[in-house]
């Protein structure tokens, strides 16, 4: 009743490094040294791996945000494809500014002329069908001065380390202050992760029988604003534990980073510093996308490690296609 | 430089039935079409296991909720545990009616009596308190009638169908009326199932600095009810994605089971419909608790699946320890 097996094994592969992309710096020198911390089951920080959760900011932290946010850009493009259907908007601020191509203005409308903007372009639609609209523009949409489409501004060894976590048993989160589900319309195809592995801002939705069909609907009414201290408060709604790493690019991951880091037993915090005017951008305490103050200040203290995009990155963007 | 190796494989076992607590009646031959179908690479309602997502409401699908429910009388024993502290309880309504054990009282303060009681008693605290709290409860806390904790009071058959649909590679969740906190404190432990995929009714949460550490603290607020219309925007919220298979048992989980099986591609849906005052309740149209009624009459015309307690199930709670 035995079965008798000949496996012949292959021999030893030179290992490849699953960070190639990173140099072999301190930062990556930390990240490899708290993953093997955490994986070695002799070891006094072993943590199981339902514990082992990891969660990183989006924009700056996986995927570029300058000069603008890209759900921004989003939004501009949708006000200019829906302008025809809405013939007030050629008088009414910000619309009118938008459809103008006056930025200055659009600018100076601030956080309520931005939120008009996303309400107008986000709401109104099922869930399935808002998916549709961001899936189209983000096949077509271009950076301008990358001359790429976005999701190909994601960052390469941003891509290795949530590939590694996960080779090592972490389960990984995008935990953004973008919305919910502009992001997990690429998050899968493009990081690997799920769309029930996205936190994010969100506005209300409403259940309606429409036609006999049960029906979600998209509300222009904000329901959660998760930045900053809404960061924590998404993660334990959304995940149910702290987890024990964190990545982010900006104060806005201050809180997130915080909570996280200062759990007991072993923890990581990283920030991705924008050193790289070549390469990328720099900026930091002046930025008014992804401003990177006191969490830059109190790094050190905290213990967070600050990727120094320039000197620790081989590479930014994965290679053209 | 390659290894030959010898395996023996054991003989075949013989196969054992993955449902072993239904009886072989319609609703188990449903179950099991259903997941055939759905595995089958071949066929054409193949199902992707990342689309693979069932989702089962707690109270009265997974375990017992009368007399009352669960949650409720971990809310009736905290206002007796902390009555000392509170003095004025004694005479301030409903919580006077708690001490005083006038349960006919205590039902007609009516929803609003029950969430000061709620309110009361599971707000003020960080979420790993209020985990230690209901943990300590849950390890003592006992049911009158089958003199058991209530974490043995859980359906033997639907643990059954919960390990049989993750081990044709569905992933299961839990989308309560109850509280997420609530729940997640043993979703894991009694029904495999992780905080991360469990869904429910909260309260609002805030951050703050207290001490110089970032603490979270549960606040006496509403923040969303996930019951009803509440489920399916609970559902997308969390999860994002329509599920293929939902499983309840009152008329709270009439939208989720509507709004599941109304999407395209293969669709299941199921009810536990109480029939055995016996071994456990039997209950419907007219119970204050779990009230059966819609979606008793509309589940024929939707095609939903009608557990008969009595009928369907060999065994109702897991074998004495």
């Amino acid at each position: 009743m035995g079965v008798v097996c000949a496996l012949a094994v292959s021999p030893a592969l030179a290992q490849t490094d699953p960070l190639a992309s990173w140099n072999d710096g301190p930062a990556k020198q930390a990240i490899v040294g708290f993953v093997e911390r955490v994986t070695d089951k002799e070891g006094k920080d072993y943590v199981a791996p339902e514990d082992r959760i990891a969660t990183f900011d989006n924009d700056g932290t996986l995927w570029v945000e300058q000069p603008i946010y890209v759900q921004l850009a989003f939004a501009l493009d949708r006000v200019k494809a829906l302008a025809p259907e809405h013939p007030e908007w050629k008088d009414k601020q910000p619309f009118k500014a938008v459809l103008e191509g006056d930025m200055k203005t659009v600018a100076a409308s601030g956080e309520k002329g931005v939120a008009e903007l996303v309400m107008a372009t986000h709401a109104g639609m099922t869930p399935a069908e808002f998916q549709k609209i961001v899936s189209d523009w983000l096949a077509t949409a271009k950076d301008k001065r990358f001359k790429r489409g976005y999701t190909k501004l994601v960052y390469q060894p941003m891509l290795e380390l949530l590939s590694y976590l996960r080779d090592n048993g972490f389960t990984t989160y995008i935990v953004s202050g973008g919305g919910i589900e502009f992001v997990r319309n690429f998050s899968e195809p493009v990081y690997g992760i799920p769309p029930a592995q996205v936190v994010g801002s969100s506005i209300k939705t409403k259940y309606e029988v429409v036609d006999g069909k049960p029906t979600l609907i998209r509300l222009p009414e904000m329901n959660f604003v998760n930045d900053k201290t809404g960061k924590p408060i998404g993660i334990n709604q959304h995940i149910g534990q702290r987890p024990i790493a964190a990545f982010g690019n900006s104060d806005g991951d201050y809180q997130m980073l915080d909570w996280i880091t200062s759990g007991e037993g072993p923890r990581f915090g990283l920030i991705v510093h924008h050193t790289d005017a070549e390469r990328e951008y720099a900026y930091d305490r002046d930025s008014k996308v992804g401003r990177l103050d006191k969490a830059l200040t109190d790094a050190p203290q905290k213990g967070w490690v600050v990727v120094d995009m320039k000197n620790d990155w081989k590479q930014v963007f994965p290679p053209e296609e």
